[in-house]
Parts: C-alpha cells; structure tokens; sequence
C-alpha cells in the first residue's frame, strides 16, 4: 500500500498544488458527515476542475491501488460521501466542476458539470423560463453529480420522476481512467444497451459521473396547494390516490403527515401552527400546478374533486391556500420536519417504500411491532405517500435513548422488524436515501441473491481492483 | 455443433412436444419477418409457457452451445426478431406465455407474462378504467416482452415516455438459465445497481424478458385532437415548442407531416380527404387529453394557445375535431402512412432523432443532400415531433427502384448521407426501432467507441458463450 505521502505527492503533481488538501484542517469538512455522526480518514482530498484531471486522477489511483470515494456536496444520510479508516484513500470532490456548460430551453435540455450545485442549477433553468424539478432538503448544497449517482428522489418525484428520469445523458470517468462522453439532449436514442442507467444510482462504485444533461420543463405560473385532514391513514390514501386519479401530469406533491408529527412541528418550529381549525389524525399535503398564469379553473378542479369526500366526511377539514404567504406556511411544515424531529428526541428514520395499495397495512402493522417490541419509541410518519414512500420514524426520548446500553443494535433491531414488514409486501428497505455504508448490510439480508450476484459481476467487470467507494453499496462476497 | 436432430429431440424432452414445431410449413411464420422481406434458418421454434421452461431451455442451449433466437410477435422491422442463416439454432417464441398475472388499479400498476400481446394489455388496462399508454402500428400482434426488450417508441412517448419509463420491474430469464425474479410495483427503490435498464433496450442479447410490472395512468375522458396546416417547419417546430410548454403532462401527441406524405396518404387511402380547406406545406397533429369527463376548458385552452399564431398568419390554418368521427379521420391519415408509402414507390425509411430545435436544420440538409447526391428520390416526412424523431423517407417510383443494380448498396448510401447529418447534429441513427441485425453496421461507424466497448463487456459478463440472439446489436470485434 502507497504511503500518504506518496498519494499526495502524486496527486499535487497531477492537479496542482492547489487542488489538493491534504491537513487535518482542511480534510475536516470532507472527511465526515454532515450530520457529524460518521468521519473517515483520508490522504489528501482533491478538487479537480476538468473531466481530463478526474481521469489523470482516477488512472493513477487505478494503477497503485488506491481507493477513491467521490464526493458532491457530502450531504449522503447513508454515510455514502465519505472516506472509510483506511487512511490512505483519497477523497475526489467535485466541487471546483461547476460549469454551466450549456442550457437550450428550445430543447428543454440543460448540461452541466458533475460539481454544479442543484440550487445553481434551479437558478439557471428559471433564468430561461424553465424548471429542473428535483427538489430536496439538501439543494442547496448537494450537486448534481451526487444526485444522480444516488438516483435522488425528493417532493416531485410523483410527477417528474425520479433523478435518473430526468437525465438525457451522462459523462462518466470510468475506474482505468477513461473517459465516457455519452452527453446527449435526444428524447430517444435506441442504439444499444442504455449504459447510463448503470451509473446513475451506482453511488460512485462504478465510476464518477463529471457531466449531465438534464430535462428541463416548463415553469408553473398557477399553483394550488392544500392540506386535508383526515381520520384514518385508509382515508388519506384513499383520497391520495382519487387526486392521482384525477391530476395526472398536474399533481407535482402529495405528502402525508401523520399527527405526531405535526405536533412535533407545532412545537419545535417558530412561527409555525396548524393549519386547520381541529387537529386531525393525518395530513395530506396536495400541490397542483400549471404553466398558465391565474389558472382559476385549478382551484376549481381542485374542489370540484374534493368535495364529495368533504360532504360524505371522509375528509375532516380542508384548506386550500389563497396567498403565497399561506402556501409557505403550508410547506414550512413539511420542510420544518427533518430538524424539528432532532429537537424532539432520537429519531430513527426509516426510508421505506411499498406499492402504494399496501401503505394503510403497512403503518398498521408496523405500529403494532412498534408497540408490542419497542415500546420506548412513539410512531411518527412522513413521506412521499403518492410514490408509496413513507419515512418511517421511532422517535425515542433523548433521555431514554441515552439510557440504551448498544445504541447501534437497537437501532438495528428497530430497523430489521420495519423492513421485515416491508419486504412481506414487495416492498424496499431504501426507497431513496440509497445504501452508502449504512445499509450495506441489509443489501445482504433483503435483495434478491440473483440481483445481487449481478451486481457484483458488474462492479467486478467495470472495477476489478475495487478502487472506487470500496465498502459502499455492495456487501463483501 | 449439434444437430437438428438432437436439437428438437432435446427441446421435445424439455417442453413437450406440442410446444415445438420443427417442419417448415409450421415453422415459416416464425423464421420469416412480416415483411417478408428476411428470413432465417431454424431447427426448430420452441413456444414455452412458463418461466421454468424458458430457464431449462436457456440451459440447455447455453451448456450445448446452440443460438437462441428470441421472438415476441415478429414485428421488428430491423430484422431484429428472426433466426440468422446458420440452421441449428432455435427460435424461443413466447406467445403462450400470454397470462395477465396480475393488476391493481389502485397502484396503477399490472403484471404480465412477456408474451402478453400489446393489445390484450390495452384491454385489461381499461377494464379497471387505466390505459397503458404504449401505442404503435403493430399493438394487435406485437408482445410486450418485445417491446420491452426493443424500449418501443410509438405516439405517446412525448406525453408517456419510452417503454422503459413505464416498466416497474421485470422477470428474466439469463442465458445460463437463471430466473431473475425482479418484479415489483414499487415507484422507488434505491437499494443498489438498477438492472431492470439493462435488459431494457438490450433485444434479447443478454436474456429473455419473461414477466413485466408495468404503470398504468389514468383513463383520458376528454381528449382535442387538432390539425395545424403550417407553411415551414420552422414554423411547424416553433408552435410545437409552444404547445409543449403551454401543455405539460396534457399533449398526448405531436406529430408532423410533410405535404408529400400527405399526397401520398390521399392518393392510396381510401375515403381519406385534405381536412384542411387549402393545402400546407406542412401539418402539426396535435392531441390533448385530461381525465375529466367533458372538459370544456381544453378545447378552449387550445384555441387560447393558438390563437395568436392563427391571427399571425404563423399557422395558416387548422382545425379542431369536433367530433369523435372528425378525431379519426385526423388519425386516419397518420395510421395510413406505412401502408399507402408501400403503394406509393419504394419508401427507404430512416428512423433519425435529433435534438428538437435541430429538426429545420435536419430537415434543410437532408432535402439539399437528397436532390443533389440522390435526385431520384424525393423526401417524405412523419415523425414523432415532439421527441425530435423523424422518420425521413426518401421515396423512390417503383419502377426507377427496379432499375437499380445494387439496391443494398443504393440504400445504405442513402442512409448514411442522412446519417451522418444527424451524427453531425448530436443526433442518432436509430431512435425507436432499435439495432436488429439491419443496423449492426451503423453502430460500428456511429456508436462512440468507449460506449461500444462498454456495451461489448456487458454482453461478454451475461452471455459469455454468446448463444443470446447471435449477430445482433453488436457489430464483432
């Protein structure tokens, strides 16, 4: 194995000096999480600026076995950005990538560097009158070529799709070094096996993603956002799906609240109250939006749908917000939810899926096995409920969850009865937080083993030295 | 290399003796395209109707050494579907694997045998008041199995997507015999490499597609159908562009026609007429749908749309459907087009997509190139205008066509001239239709060699002893 020294020599005279950190100091931010729960070791970190020093970088690392974890804006919840103990690894982040390299609204087509922030990227699409739907917590500072290697999914999902739906193209610099120009603006391009499909949601271990181009869409001007309140998961579900039913390719947001949830809102986040006049038992969040300007027959639409439900009772309350100010307030709630739920106590998150149909047996079940094996937690629900993505959290006390003696098993525990339940419904353990490290193990306990195998002779075929993220999505054979 | 005997004596012994035919009157439908225009050679064709049976199947043909020629319905026009010329391989055809296997309304979602016939598909969608948007010419024979194993383009993708946008999840067969079991209704799973896309546009070189989940959508109740007669298509795109950005998640379809199809459509069809009062250079179709019954607002939407352009003189004339009857005869003309081009003189179809803003600078070169390099021919267009997929046609009198000496020649002449328009445009050479053995050349001129490569070490990984449709897709090294 290379000495630090060695790594970091090389890779001041591949990049420049400047490029390259390599002091405690410096590494600090890219060597741990941002949540401040997991750090890493690393040799030095590196800051390419061209698709050409990615490659020089990653043929060298090839060569003398040295493990590569790329890096966007390190905001993984899986501990997928950062560096394992090794110690004499680098770190390649792409954040000195950042160009814009050309945006056509004529073709609702955009390309970019891998290191261009999201937020950048929602900024240049609006300056032509055009929207990149991915929307997440994180836009701020996670970067695009993060987003698509973990196939990011976010609020829009439901009508956009997810990351890897909206990408026409992709640069990847390959494991050896070389260097894959498969950038394209075309809707439809038959020609062989679609290899862009393999990187995104690879989450580095195949190689790094340093370009895209991405679909772009037209910008809302008329958006009608309401909160139902409902009695029974059953109801919020129901409705959920007559609005699906209803809006296609107009329903940007359908997120359910449970009312533990709310509560914690209301309580930890200033400024904030219910939005309805009684509290109800779960929230449904609904957004529609269309590129006509004062689109009054929205709005229209939008009662017209729910007002059977309103007068049968199966909706409690309804609010549909009549200003941007009450539009705001409405998704303050949704967004105020991650940091609340720090506040609140120990909140262990589960990122679950299951078809749709099966959500109300979902929370059903897992209530009861909350109850009956862990009942120091409370349940606590919010999630994308029109993708059957429910982010499902135990919240415990601070106090008592400072009282568990093997944090990590309990935690383990928790989450194994969870997904156990999701798997008895064909459903997932990771519907869009991705693996990293931290759910490497479950990888082996719940994927299908002839998926697995093929993913492993994939990674052997593209990454036989297993340089890159080595540790990350794909348990040890 | 075995013989036909063994050959059909080991399939009989797998799958019975009613599921395979070996004469060649039996076997003709099967070794011959629609078009009658290729045909291979076989032992015999094997119709298995189960899963386990196409595994034994692949097995056997992988440890024996014997190509496998997989076939849905036979309607490739790449001579993508039919065995090669070398004898002693099998045709694996899937029609009796035809069981709807499961559908849930509810999660919009449906699960199918690969053999399932399109329309079969379309008919149970609507039974639960779904569709399944995937729409082509061939939907009475073809098998979603083949479209799947194709990505099949057709009329709805600028609304729908490709077929691979509408695929959940899928079961397949490998070469060595595996049952990869990867059905799911889930809308998101991030827990590692997405394989589905793999098999997905691979045309039956890296396994069989056995089972599908697919999306459903919301039944459209009222729907717009509109002809727009234009002078350009400079003009034709600019309005195209219009609608899409007016009409998002609502434009079903946007095709365009140039005049000469349009003659040619009402010279050969019976009963069809111009349905505009003066004759255009060039035709939009358009089509709207929303799932509200009787909704007015669209037509009125639409002609809020265009408007402006109408008054300009932009788009010099159009109509709107007013009745179901008036909406057929539009699409009538559209439907019409293979057929009466096969009347018309000899139709040499290129299947190119280019980035959409693009298309008038396709248009202008390919017309130029025509007239100079190939002035017996004349330019024809229909195409997919919204994804930028043109299927340009240069039309030859039959009787000239007859006439030429090396009619293979003549054409790949044509087709590369136009080609290398689009390559030089970012464009492709095959946008829907896919490789087949009819395009296998183009993919060594066109295709980026570091994409070529990749696809070649994939195709190595899962078919290493190269039995899955031999000589397809892939050029040879």
């Amino acid at each position: 194995m290379k000495q630090q020294q060695e790594v970091v020599a090389a890779m001041r005279g591949l990049v420049g000096d400047t490029d390259v950190v390599d002091t405690a100091a410096d590494m600090q931010a890219y060597v741990a999480d941002w949540w401040g729960r997991n750090a890493g070791v690393a040799a030095c970190v590196v800051f390419p600026r061209s698709t050409e020093a990615v490659s020089k970088v990653l043929a060298w690392c090839n060569e003398h076995d040295v493990s590569v974890f790329p890096q966007g804006g390190n905001t993984s919840v899986c501990g997928g950005a950062i560096p394992d103990q090794q110690g004499c690894s680098i770190v390649l982040n792409l954040l000195r990538m950042n160009r814009i390299r050309d945006i056509n609204p004529r073709d609702n087509a955009m390309t970019v560097d891998g290191g261009c922030v999201l937020g950048v990227i929602h900024e240049a699409a609006l300056s032509v009158e055009r929207i990149f739907p991915l929307s997440l917590g994180a836009e701020g500072s996670c970067q695009i070529g993060g987003n698509l290697s973990t196939n990011a999914g976010g609020t829009n999902v439901l009508r956009y799709g997810n990351t890897r739906d909206l990408v026409l193209g992709v640069e990847v610099v390959l494991p050896d070094g070389t260097i894959w120009n498969g950038l394209r603006t075309l809707r439809k391009n038959n020609s062989g096996y679609d290899m862009k499909h393999l990187f995104m949601g690879a989450e580095g271990t195949l190689g790094v993603i340093t370009g895209a181009s991405l679909k772009l869409f037209p910008k809302p001007r008329t958006v009608v956002t309401a909160l139902l309140g409902l009695a029974t998961v059953e109801a919020a579900v129901d409705e959920g799906l007559r609005l699906q039913g209803a809006f296609p390719g107009t329903l940007d947001g359908l997120e359910i609240i449970s009312r533990s949830e709310m509560e914690i809102v209301l309580a930890h986040a200033h400024g904030t109250r219910d939005p309805l006049a009684q509290p109800a038992n779960w929230y449904v969040l609904v957004e529609l939006a269309t590129p006509q300007a004062n689109d009054d027959t929205l709005s229209e639409k939008l009662m017209t749908v729910l007002t059977p439900s309103l007068e049968s009772g199966a909706i409690e309350d309804a609010i549909v917000a009549s200003s941007e100010k009450q539009r705001q307030d409405i998704w303050k709630i949704r967004h105020a939810v991650t940091e609340c739920n720090r506040h609140e106590g120990m909140g262990l998150s589960h990122d679950i899926a299951v078809p749709i149909h099966r959500i109300p047996d979902f929370i059903a079940q897992a209530e009861a096995t909350v109850k009956r094996e862990f009942p120091i937690a409370r349940q606590v629900v919010v999630g994308h409920m029109g993708d059957g993505n429910l982010h499902y959290i135990t919240m415990i006390p601070h106090d008592v969850w400072a009282g568990i003696e093997d944090k990590p098993a309990y935690a383990r525990r928790v989450a194994h009865a969870l997904y156990d339940i999701a798997a008895s419904m064909g459903g997932t353990f990771s519907a869009e937080h991705g693996i990293g490290s931290a759910h490497v193990a479950e990888m082996s306990k719940y994927k299908d083993p002839v998926e697995l195998a093929m993913m492993r002779q994939v990674k052997g075929l593209f990454d036989p030295k297993g340089i890159m993220n080595p540790g990350r999505v794909l348990p040890a054979a």
